[in-house]
């Protein structure tokens, strides 16, 4: 069960913070007004740090582009309790010009120079320092 | 695809480490005699840190002692390009005494002592840390 966390890691009942990635997967985006962005689809991880490097959600027609595959760093994400699923703090304008591919592309992310350029973009520092 | 990796991050080709989390739950797992032991269910995230806290294991029939799952840190996995899957590098008996729990029980993650005797055991250090 998802609750409200601390900055300790533990929630306020004492529990860590553990969640399954199938359980991650599926989970309803919020922007902040509390409108349904779309869902998580992928959570990439990378293999030498164990760290979540990406969660990566498809918007469905809300940014008026069809289809999108968007991958956000795992920071941009907050869980918010009441809704269920999780607020991402940004407007419509950026998150229309942030790096995407469409249901039928594919996102290198192998390429660091396109994962840094991502990390740049949301400002929040890359999966692998 | 998995590739070897140096220390720094990226595969000798230049790629990083990326990969889906639905990509790992399932693939087989070895001891270092290249037996299969298993394969992997499931994939704990840490929503604090956004680390990969637990890669939960099944084992067979492998210890005798019917089918049991098995937490793991997950840098007890090591992937083997040649096998196509996780080494762990445990004999049988530390694997048995391991902490793990059957088919039709469940393990408390969120209870912060019962990870800590885990990674313990493993000797790796923990994931809130």
């Amino acid at each position: 069960m998802q609750t409200e966390m601390s900055t300790t890691g533990r929630t306020a009942s004492g529990h860590t913070s553990l969640i399954a990635a199938d359980r991650v997967e599926g989970t309803s985006v919020y922007n902040r007004a509390g409108e349904s962005l779309g869902s998580i689809d992928e959570i990439m991880i990378d293999k030498l740090s164990g760290k979540v490097a990406y969660a990566v959600m498809s918007f469905g027609g809300f940014l008026g582009m069809g289809e999108r595959h968007h991958p956000l760093p795992w920071g941009v994400l907050k869980y918010d309790t009441e809704l269920g699923g999780y607020v991402v703090d940004l407007d419509k304008e950026t998150l229309r010009n942030a790096p995407s591919y469409a249901k039928d592309e594919s996102f290198d992310f192998e390429q660091r120079a396109a994962a840094q350029k991502l990390h740049d973009y949301y400002r929040i520092p890359p999966y692998w320092i």
